[in-house]
Order: C-alpha cells, then sequence, then structure tokens
C-alpha cells in the first residue's frame, strides 16, 4: 500500500520529470518539488500540505465569483452531457449564440460582433488580424502596424507578443510579427524619469501625444491599430490619467487607427463594470477580454468588434479566414452565462464600485513602510510598488531583485497565507487583485500578510 | 409567452446579429439563419430541428470516445467543484501533473516533457518558439526558421500561421512571423503535375529529399525545424509515403533541424495509435497535439519536448518565457485522463487498428462513381476526392468548386444526415473521420449517404 508521503513523493516526481511550468525556471523544481494546489473555496485555496491560503490574485486575474461554485459545477455537467463540443465554424450552438447576445449586450456603443477564441492571446491575435484585413478590404492595404505601450503584456503567441512590450520575454524568439511599435505607458509615478510632466492633466496629455507621434512617425497611412489595457497590467497597474483615452481616442479617430481595448485583465468587472472602457468612458472599436468571462471555470475569450468592422466581411463572398476549434467550446460559454448569471444576481460589480476605495485605502497603509514607496490601482486590481529609497525613489538592483522578487517573496507571501504577484518587468512590484467576492475582511487580512511579508523583506536588504 | 417557433427565431436573430462564426462567409447567414446544433450523443447530432445526422467529423477530428459521456461530464463537476482553475504557472495541479505523466508515458521514445496549451495552434506556437530558444541557448542562434508542406494547415496565431501553407489563408494578414518555408507535400495522387516519379518508394524519396534541398537553400545554420503531420489533413489526408518519414528523420538529424510531429488531428487513437509516429515508425523531436486529447470535453493541447529540448533550459536562471493563463486547465486536464480511461477500457486503439481497413474498403466503393477520382487516408481518417474527369484526373474549376463545395455539398450532406467537410483547400474532397467507437454499421451509413448525395451531385453539374 502506498502512503500519503510515497503518494506526494510520486506527484512531486511526476511534476519534475513531465510537467513543463509556464514562466518559470524548471531549474528550481529540481532538487524542490514544485508546490502544488490541491482544493479551492470562495477565496481560498489550500495546497497538498493542507496549508490554507487568501487567493489575493484571482488564480491570476480570472476567479471572479470565487472558487467551489457548486452551481457552476452543475451547469458543466449539464451542458456536457447535452452537447460537451461543437466548433463554431459552419454551425453554431446555442450557449455560445446566447453568450455573444448577452456580451455585445454589455459592451459599449455597437460593440456587437463577437468573435469567440480559448483565451486572451487568441484574442489579441484575432483583434490584429481583423484590423489588418479590414483596412485591406476597405481600400487602406498599408495599414497593418500596431501601437503598443512600454512593458505591457498583450499575450505569447508570435503576433500577440509582437505587440507586447517587454523586450526580454521576446528576444529569443525574434523575429516575431512585423509592426509592433511602442510608446510610454502611463506610470506617473515614474514621470519625471520619462522627461514627462507630472500633474495629472498634463502627464494624461504628454502619454496620448506620445501614441499620435508614433502614428505619424510612422506613417498614418501604415498604422492599423492601438492596443492598450485600460489599467496597464505589467509594470503595476497603471491606471489612465484623467483626459486621456479621451485624447487617444480623437488622435484614432484623426488618423483612422483602431483603438483597441485589451480587457482580458480588466473586463468582466475588475474595475467595478463589465467592461473597463465604460468605467474610463472612452469608446473602443474593439475589445480583446477572456479571463473573467467564466471566472476561470472553462477556457474561452473573445474579440468583440464594432458593427463597422463587420461590414465588409457581410458582402457577398468575403470571409475572415480565421479561426479556432475549441473557440466559444460549449462548456465554458454555457458555464460564462451561468458566472454573468452570478454576477448580476450578486451585484459584484456594484459590489466592487461600493469597495474599491476601501480596498486602495487598506492597502495605501502600507506606505508607513520603507520599502513601499506607490500603491496604485482601481476597482479590484492593485500593485504596491517597492523601492530602495522612498525619498528619491530609487529603484533595487538586478541582485537586490533577484532576492527580493524572484527568491523571498513568492514563497514567504505564501508561507504566510497569501497568494499574490510579485513581479519585476517594470519596476519591482506585488500584484493583488481578489475575488469580487471579497469585503474589508479579506482586505485587512491581505495587508496584514502584506506587511509582515514585507517587514521580512526589509530586514533580509 | 413565447412559443418554440418564436424561441428558434431569437436564437437565430441573435446569431445573425452578434456570433461571428469562423472562416464562415457571414453574409451567407444574414437570410438565411446558421444552423445550430443541439445535442449529442455517441456519433450522433441533432440540430434545433430535432434533425438527426451521424457525425462523421468527430465534431473536428476531435470526439474520440463520442459524444455524451455521463462519466466524463461527472469528472468535468467534480473537478470544478474541487479546483476549477489554476495557472500552470509557480504552482502546478494534480491534474496537470497526473496528465503530463500520462502523456510522457505514451510518447515514443525520451519525449518526456509535457508543455500544455489550450489547443493545437498554441501547441504549434510553442514548438515554433521553444525551437528558436532551444538553438540560441546552445550556440547555433541564426538556427529560427521552418520548413513545412504546401497546404499543410498548422494554425492561425501568426506564427503558426506562417508555417501553415495555406497563402489563401494568409494574405490578407501580412507581413506574419518571417521563416516559414514550403516544400512539396506528398500528393502522390498529383505526383505527375509535380513532375515527380509515382512509384510510392520513389515518391517518398523524392517528396523528402524537397526538405533536405529546402534546408540546404535556406541554409542549414538557419533552419531550426521542420513541421510535418504524420498525415497531412489540409489537401485531403495525404498518407506519408513507405520511408519518407524515415528519410525525413535522417535528413533532420544531418543539418541538426528539429523534426516536429503536429499530431493535433492525428494524435489519440485517430490512427490507431496514441501518437501517428509511432504508427509511422519515426522519432519526433517534439509533438504537438490537442483535439483527441480530451475528446473536446475540455479545451486542452500540449506540446511533448525531448529531455534533450529541456536540458539547457534546467541551468540556472534559463527559463523559457511563456505561458497562456488556461493551458493545462484542471478540468479539462481532469477529464482528459478520464477520456484516456475510456481509450484503454474500451481498447480504442486496438479498434481502429482493426476496422481501419474495413473503413478504407468501404469509402473506396465509391470510386464507381465518376465523380470519386481518389479515396485516401489511414486509421480513421479519410478523404474522398471529386474529379471532374477520372480518367485525366482533371480537376474543377472555380466556378464549379463554388457550387459543389461551398453549396451545395455542405447542405446536401447534413440533409441526407451526414456531417463531414467539403473542402477545396486543394483539390475539392470530401473529408470523414468518424469517432474511434465507431464500426462497419456506421462505416455503410457514411457511404450510403456519401453516395447519395455525391449521385445528385454528378446531375447538378
Amino acid at each position: 500500500m502506498v502512503n500519503d508521503t510515497q503518494l506526494k513523493g510520486d506527484l512531486a516526481a511526476a511534476a519534475r520529470d513531465h510537467l513543463w511550468m509556464h514562466f518559470a525556471r524548471m531549474g528550481a523544481y529540481q532538487d524542490h518539488p514544485a508546490p502544488v494546489i490541491d482544493r479551492a473555496e470562495g477565496a481560498y485555496l489550500w495546497d497538498t500540505h493542507g496549508h490554507k491560503v487568501l487567493d489575493g490574485l484571482s488564480g491570476l486575474f480570472v476567479v471572479q465569483v470565487g472558487h467551489g461554485r457548486e452551481e457552476l459545477a452543475e451547469v458543466m455537467a449539464e451542458q456536457a452531457r447535452k452537447l460537451a463540443f461543437f466548433p463554431v465554424w459552419g454551425y453554431a450552438t446555442e450557449p455560445a449564440i446566447r453568450l455573444a447576445e448577452r456580451i455585445a449586450g454589455y459592451a459599449p456603443g455597437d460593440l456587437n460582433r463577437v468573435f469567440f477564441t480559448t483565451g486572451g492571446g487568441e484574442a489579441v491575435e484575432s483583434a490584429w488580424k481583423l484590423a489588418k484585413q479590414f483596412f485591406k478590404l476597405t481600400g487602406k492595404p498599408l495599414k497593418h502596424k500596431v501601437i503598443s505601450r512600454m512593458t505591457a503584456y498583450h499575450g505569447t503567441p508570435q503576433g500577440a507578443l509582437a505587440i507586447t512590450g517587454l523586450p526580454p520575454m521576446k528576444q529569443a524568439f525574434e523575429p516575431l510579427t512585423p509592426g509592433g511599435f511602442r510608446v510610454p505607458n502611463t506610470n506617473i509615478y515614474r514621470a519625471e524619469r520619462m522627461g514627462a510632466p507630472t500633474d495629472p492633466h498634463e502627464f494624461g496629455v504628454w502619454a496620448a501625444d506620445r501614441i499620435e507621434e508614433a502614428i505619424l512617425f510612422e506613417g498614418p497611412d501604415t498604422v492599423a491599430a492601438v492596443f492598450l489595457e485600460p489599467v496597464q497590467n505589467s509594470g503595476g497597474c497603471f491606471t489612465p490619467p484623467p483626459g486621456y483615452f479621451q485624447r487617444v481616442r480623437e488622435i484614432c479617430d484623426r488618423h483612422d487607427v483602431l483603438l483597441v481595448s485589451d480587457e482580458v485583465i480588466c473586463g468582466f468587472g475588475r474595475h467595478g463594470t463589465m467592461f473597463a472602457a465604460e468605467k474610463f468612458g472612452y469608446q473602443p472599436d474593439i475589445i480583446t477580454c477572456a479571463k473573467g468571462m467564466s471566472s476561470g471555470y472553462g477556457p474561452i475569450g473573445a474579440m468583440i468588434a464594432t458593427d463597422r468592422l463587420m461590414e465588409p466581411f457581410l458582402k457577398d463572398k468575403a470571409w475572415f479566414p480565421h479561426g479556432y476549434t475549441f473557440a466559444g467550446h460549449p462548456v465554458s460559454a454555457a458555464v460564462s452565462l451561468a458566472n454573468l448569471d452570478i454576477f448580476e444576481r450578486e451585484n459584484l460589480n456594484q459590489r466592487v464600485l461600493d469597495n474599491e476605495d476601501a480596498l486602495g485605502a487598506t492597502l495605501r497603509k502600507l506606505l508607513d513602510l520603507d520599502i513601499v514607496g506607490d500603491v496604485r490601482g482601481d476597482g479590484y486590481f492593485w500593485a504596491v510598488e517597492l523601492v530602495k529609497d522612498k525619498t528619491t525613489k530609487e529603484t533595487f538592483g538586478p541582485a537586490e531583485r533577484e532576492t527580493l522578487i524572484k527568491q523571498f517573496l513568492p514563497k514567504a507571501l505564501f508561507r504566510n497565507g497569501l497568494y499574490a504577484r510579485p513581479d519585476d518587468r517594470g519596476e519591482p512590484v506585488i500584484q493583488v487583485a481578489p475575488p469580487l467576492t471579497c469585503g474589508q475582511a479579506e482586505f485587512d487580512e491581505m495587508e496584514r500578510i502584506l506587511r509582515t511579508t514585507l517587514t521580512e523583506a526589509q530586514q533580509l536588504l
């Protein structure tokens, strides 16, 4: 008979020998087994040792309604019994139709056309491909380039990766799809370093104008789209300065460039609205989304386009030669509908709007620690930036980042009871994005664990 | 109260206004509603009008164990209750570990490292990205190009699409990722047109040598990988001639080029073995797979790499900066394990090996029709090529293809009770790939409906 310890040893060996984990240094798992998440309920996770942690990241900005929802499990089984799989190619399925209709209803303006994918990267690929073909069909065949922002993450397929503004994630795979160009992001905390004004309104104008500068430099006739997250994830939750998106919209209109709102993280309640474009008051030409659509119960994503963008594809034999086998999967679509039912029944968007200031205020308490330079975010999506010197905003060097972000913080936070995201794709930050069901009790718990762990970190350095 | 007809009208309107279907001429659905698949059981589908058809395509080469498996629905609900979502980034989950171990056990040789995705296109992207980085890490940084075959489909993200050998599917999106080069495929039925020998052994040598020619022309120092399906789907089930893959393997070894076996369609029993490389007797460096892994009950795919390819990634701080949020999804992984249990319990691979000749023989009866020029395939994966003149092998022109492949056949086959795939990405073909649970009764049913429909088609032209 195999005992529990052997089973765990067996599982650890199987993971070490066979599971290639994502974005991971696999060498680190050769002597020390990878931690294994075993089960989850509401806002809490348990690993295979029975250790309980608060899921301060909603899995990966995904599990909006919380883990272990019995009704969602039931819906999945029911749909799997009836029709587990059929592609949305020449035939449709009811869950995909109903979900498309529902999402179009939530999306602002005439964003009425829903092209399903299985996730966010594919949604970004689809959006770029649509932008390219749309302009070829409408007499502007040179328009194919994309403007995006430094440090922004838009996915890993080699089209989306060309839009991603993180050179260290790209160089091993170059050459990528041609046509991706970068402009500064809205990191107002580092405005001075960029030579930008520090007044929020002036900074917003400055940052938006960098987009126009890039369009004019590349040639408006060659630029198809601008890809922007409402709140930029990588770098640590850069919120849009006042007036920023309104000015970007004007610039896009002026040069006939599509504005793509990449809401893979920000969509579905993360900021208290179904789509964050609504929260920040702008009208995109395309929304890309995924994660929160199903709260992660089933893989699904979508590109949502305006009626204008579909128009040339409705003519005669025109088609968009693009698709994915598992896109709009019946089980994923059915569970997304049930997930959105929970949003409405439990008023989750209003809950986020009611609580976002409290979450921000709770996290800002950490500003009394020497290591905490900035706390920023919106809705249930926040970052705590760590600095070496608070007054000068001096950041940590490579060796300190290695110790802090790669070695100490992930393990210490988890040990202390919090799953959050230490990251240094820009400056070193810890990101939190709890399930939308969380309230002051969980905010306090996050603040307490972050305080304990960051105090340990200060002593370490 | 809403009656059934109104509900269906409502559904049709919602589909027309909001669901952007894949690879579809959306104009066609503006006046005529898209057909909607409602439910499925075993090898049969029912549309929303209650019309029953044989699923001769397993959804899309996906549903190996058949539709409506109660035990799979139960497993999905159980896993969703316990842990519906967690990414395989810094932490692992038991279903992902167990599935990786199991797949590595099935894969030939030391293909031991499993990198999960959510589908086939992402698996192809992952394989190319791995090939690029592997050679950069091992002192051959120029190696980044890929050789693939004319008419072959390898997916739609802009990296995978650069590998895909179907120019009409690419031109609207160019420029794509640089580095994709094409060689002739193994369409022996059209060997003469390619100036190739018609003896199968000689043809195999000829076709393999085209790959070496391309490697030598581009420069072996610049070529990273050759991507080949065991049996090429697009163009219509081109099987490998005897000796082909053995010679390709030698060529790849000679020039240190990775051989990627793209088994998104051919893997998981489609040819009577877990991986088709085993059936056709060659050892790839990477296998890409998806579809049949879960029989489509949950979106999932994988890239399987040899130990050699992971080696440089195990050193120090090395990492593969690549991943997907929904890859190795717990529910998809759990249902894949249960799906593979069914494979073993019901001996599905042996069933395919026992029945493949009967399926071929049954379909070859159609060769008595004037319109049928060739019947080819292997396992449960077959194509019937339609010709204008059987003796000269003259194919149909654009207008006839439009009538036949786009207009008549899809609707007529479905009306007559068969869901199959009329396609003209190469010559006009009808493809069939039934669930692996099918036997002579379903083969006969397919042949009967194909005969009826093709007889109608002959009268039409």
